[in-house]
C-alpha cells in the first residue's frame, strides 16, 4: 500500500507541474481560460454555441472539447463560428493537464482572447484536476433537480461561477430555485449564480458580461490565484 | 511505469475477486440484484421510489444507495416504504465491490427477493466496475439530449436494460426519440429500452414487469452470465 501511495503522489506531483506550465502559458499569452464542468447534458456545448454566436465578433475565442468519444461537440462549436479541437479520452473520465498541453499545439494562443475548455460530462472527477484555468464554471440544469450541489459538493465548492441552465423548464419540473441557491451558497457563499436558458436565450447576457469582465481582468495581468 | 501497471493489475484482480464473492453471495440467497447507473439527476432514485411504492407488497426489496455525500436518497427510499442503506464515497466516483460487501452486513440477504444498487451519479466510471450484479440498468432522461449513448458508449454498450425517463418533457426539449433509439441499438442491438416518466407514472408498468421477470429468473437458479 505504501508503494501505491508513493506512486499516486508522484502522479499528482507531475499533474500539478503540468498545470503550472499551463498557468504560465496562459499568462504569457494573456488569454482568459475557463474550465466548464457539469453532468452530461446540462448544456455546456449549448452555452458555448450561444457564446460563439453572440461574442464571436467581439472576442477571439476557441474551445477545447473533451469527450469519451465522437467529435460532435467540436463540430457544433465550429458550426457556431469559432475554432475548436476535440480530445477523445477513450474511457477517461476527465481531461488532464497533459491533454490540454498537447491540444495547445493546435492553436496560436497569442491570437486568442478567451479559451474555453469543455470538460468530460461528469460532476465528480473533473473537479479534482487542475488544468491551469483562471476560472472554473460549473453548470447545472433544472431537470437534474435542486439537490445536486449537496450531492456533488466538491465541484460546487470549487466553482468560480455557477450557471443554472434550462430555466425555461422550471415550471415543468419539481425544481426549487430557492433550495438550489441555498445549497450553493452553503458550500460557496460568494460564487455568482447565473440563471439562464440556452434554448430561449433568457439570461444569457449576464453570462456574456461575466466572460467580458473575466477576460478584461486576465488581459491586465495575473489574476487572483485560483482555488 | 511498469510498476504502476503491475500495481494497477493487482488492484483490478482484487476488485474482480470481491465481485466474484458477491456473485456467490447473491446466488446463494437467490436474490436478484440490479446495478443502476446514470448521470446525476436522470431519475434513479425516483424510479426506485416508484418501484418501492408499487411493488413493495409483492416483492421483498432493499436498496443500497451510493453518493459522494448526504443520505438524502436513502431517506427518500425509506419514506417510500422499503429498507435502504447509504454509502458515502467522499470524493469517490463509483461504488466498489468492497463497499457493497460491507453494506451487505446491514441486510439479511436471504429475506430479500430483489436488491437494487443505486450507483454514484456518473455515466463514466461506474460502468468500469463489476459489483456482482445480475443486470446493469442504465438510465437516461430526455432533457439530457438524444446523443448521450454515442458520447458515453461504454455504459450503454454494457447495459442489460436502458430506461429512458422524463418522457413527459419530450415536447419541451429538442430530444429525438428516433435518434436516441438508433444510437442505443448501434451500441447494443438487443437491449430493451423502456420509455417512461417517473413523474406522471406513464410507462412504469413495463419496468415493473421487467423487474418481475428478472427476479423470477434469478430465483430459479444461476442466470446467464453477465457482460
Amino acid at each position: 500500500m505504501a508503494k501505491q501511495i508513493r506512486l499516486a503522489q508522484r502522479v499528482v506531483a507531475e499533474s500539478d507541474r503540468l498545470a503550472d506550465e499551463l498557468v504560465q502559458r496562459f499568462r504569457k499569452a494573456r488569454v482568459f481560460v475557463a474550465n466548464l464542468m457539469s453532468s452530461p447534458g446540462s448544456g455546456k456545448t449549448s452555452l458555448l454555441e450561444e457564446t460563439a454566436r453572440r461574442l464571436g465578433k467581439e472576442l477571439r475565442m476557441a474551445v477545447i472539447e473533451g469527450d469519451l468519444a465522437t467529435d460532435r461537440d467540436a463540430q457544433r462549436i465550429q458550426r457556431a463560428g469559432i475554432p475548436s479541437c476535440q480530445i477523445n479520452t477513450g474511457g477517461g473520465c476527465h481531461l488532464s493537464a497533459r491533454q490540454i498541453l498537447d491540444a495547445l499545439e493546435r492553436f496560436n494562443l497569442a491570437d486568442l482572447d478567451v479559451l474555453f475548455i469543455e470538460n468530460v460530462g461528469n460532476l465528480v472527477c473533473p473537479a479534482e484536476f487542475d488544468l491551469g484555468e483562471h476560472r472554473r464554471v460549473v453548470l447545472a440544469s433544472t431537470p437534474e433537480g435542486d439537490d445536486k450541489p449537496v450531492k456533488y459538493p466538491i465541484a460546487f465548492h470549487k466553482a468560480d461561477c455557477v450557471v443554472l441552465n434550462k430555466i425555461d423548464l422550471l415550471a415543468a419540473t419539481d425544481f426549487s430555485r430557492e433550495a438550489f441557491l441555498k445549497y450553493v451558497k452553503g458550500l460557496n457563499p460568494k460564487v455568482p449564480v447565473l440563471e439562464l436558458s440556452c434554448r430561449t436565450g433568457e439570461g444569457v447576457d449576464q453570462w456574456l458580461d461575466w466572460v467580458r469582465a473575466q477576460r478584461k481582468a486576465a488581459a491586465k495581468g495575473p489574476m487572483k490565484s485560483r482555488k
